[in-house]
């Protein structure tokens, strides 16, 4: 038997990403399904499952799959479980996952949460390539982050470890988080996050902004309108570059990573919050890593990058 | 040649301790000699050369040395130098440190910070035995780290990894740091943190304290004053403690220990500190690690600790 492909799934809220890869990290095919369709996780394994088996038949490499990686909100890489994701409509309790699915397909299955998955990716096909210390963070409807410590994903005494989109950004009167808590750096500087700063400031000042008077704002409106030269547009980018240069300052401290990769939705706005970032985070970091640590953006191709990440973690089974 | 037995080395700011250690972590001897005598570090090397050579003889252990560990402020693990000290006389310039000495003992040695000495010392022989996951925070005249994930002490891309005394605990108008900014966490958390606030709020308030008339109050005071009732004192260990809290919350975030453990010599302090900090902690921590991460205290011998940690490193050579 020659084990030469892996599959990788991209567990989202909305859909879930499959596709049969390479060694190379080529998606030789891929295919997508409603996540969402379903209240309990037996219906959606079984439907993922065939989805699965009808990629690989589709695909020649029958026999030929090493194993099965899946990226998931909250997915546990020691216990194979996804639990308590708001996200997941058969995910609030806690789920069997990977036991579920390599019962179906029987193949291996490892699961991690989708950052890390992300950050294994871009280790060993993207921006991070031959990089041994560097934390990933995605920039998405939340803030996700995957640390790499030499070469190894951290996932803590729990599975748990690298929800730095949870740290505290903003310790007195912060905003209120989907967690429960104040301040949170994905309050601030997630898609969703960026919209919320636009909402407040045009409320609070008279400012006039291409984002005034649009029924229902989005980051991508906050783009558009700083791509027009918008200045309140400009300055939520600032802003939100900013809180995350001063993040990134005390993440260093912590693991004093090569690099921070950026990677998800957010991260496309790289020419708005490149510069004010660095700056943010150059200024506030501890002497000795003054302009030492890069800020890089995913090399992989957005569509790719998902399944890519998820199905890199198949090679280490 | 029965190379049973390792040494260790703490290099603090006025004195450097010596011990000759065995397998078990018992101190067979020690010595201590002077570090601040000297502005070159030449002369210094060569006295603490002399120093363990006759400790070794004296404790017949000629010949069956594995190596020698060192603590020492900023010490790199992967260069073996010591850089930009500004507590050693003799370091404040780069410093050759791990090759120096092996030149002039004729033995191995590895080089590390003071905190991640103490890390391995406490997973070797103390209150870490067993852990894989765990966060040292040495509480002194700074704050210092060392950080252990999946057995191994962190150093980063470049070997100075784990500055939390570094992360900032407080971003608006916080206290001017010796590093240059201001808010870190080891300006209000180490035991010269604690002194300042004593002496902030004795001019802040007129409360009665036992603080007041104090010619020139240091950490021992409010810890003794604390001891006595004093309610400022009691205060000021509340303040301390809280802050550290919230701090240990996001550095949970990060790499989700099994526990944090405390040593030095404010954490003498436990009985003032302890309930404080864990409040905050499991106030300010992500619900999913609420009321699950211990603090623990380090059961090293103080006096021992320091050799002990720097000791243990001498072994993975």
């Amino acid at each position: 038997m020659n084990s030469s492909f892996v599959v990788g799934i991209d567990v989202g809220g909305q859909t879930s990403k499959i596709g049969v890869v390479d060694a190379r990290g080529t998606v030789l095919a891929q295919t997508v399904i409603r996540t969402d369709t379903y209240s309990e996780v037996e219906p959606y394994i079984a439907e993922l499952a065939d989805a699965v088996n009808k990629l690989i038949k589709d695909s020649g490499t029958e026999g030929k799959i090493r194993g099965v990686g899946v990226g998931a909100p909250n997915g546990n890489y020691y216990t194979g479980t996804i639990e308590a994701a708001p996200n997941l409509t058969w995910g609030r309790n806690k789920v069997e996952f990977a036991q579920l699915l390599t019962d179906a397909l029987e193949l291996p299955v490892v699961l991690t949460n989708d950052a890390n998955a992300a950050a294994v990716g871009e280790m060993t096909y993207g921006a991070a390539k031959g990089m041994k210390n560097f934390i990933m963070i995605t920039l998405g409807t939340g803030v996700g982050s995957g640390i790499v410590i030499n070469g190894q994903v951290v996932y803590g005494h729990d599975g748990f470890a690298g929800e730095l989109g949870h740290t505290i950004a903003v310790r007195n009167n912060g905003r209120t988080c989907g967690c429960g808590r104040t301040g949170c750096l994905e309050t601030y500087c997630s898609a969703t996050g960026v919209a919320r700063t636009a909402r407040e400031w045009l409320e609070l000042s008279d400012e006039p902004s291409l984002l005034r008077g649009l029924d229902k704002i989005a980051s991508k409106d906050v783009y558009d309108a700083a791509k027009e030269g918008d200045k309140l547009a400009l300055k939520i980018f600032e802003f939100t570059g900013k809180i995350l240069g001063r993040s990134f300052a005390d993440f260093i401290a912590f693991s004093a990573p090569e690099a921070i990769v950026l990677f998800g939705g957010l991260a496309r706005s790289k020419e708005f919050l490149l510069e004010p970032m660095e700056t943010a985070m150059n200024e506030n970091v501890l002497g000795l890593w003054k302009n030492k640590v890069k800020i890089v953006f995913s090399e992989l191709k957005e569509s790719d990058a998902a399944i890519l990440g998820a199905s890199a973690l198949a090679w280490e089974i």
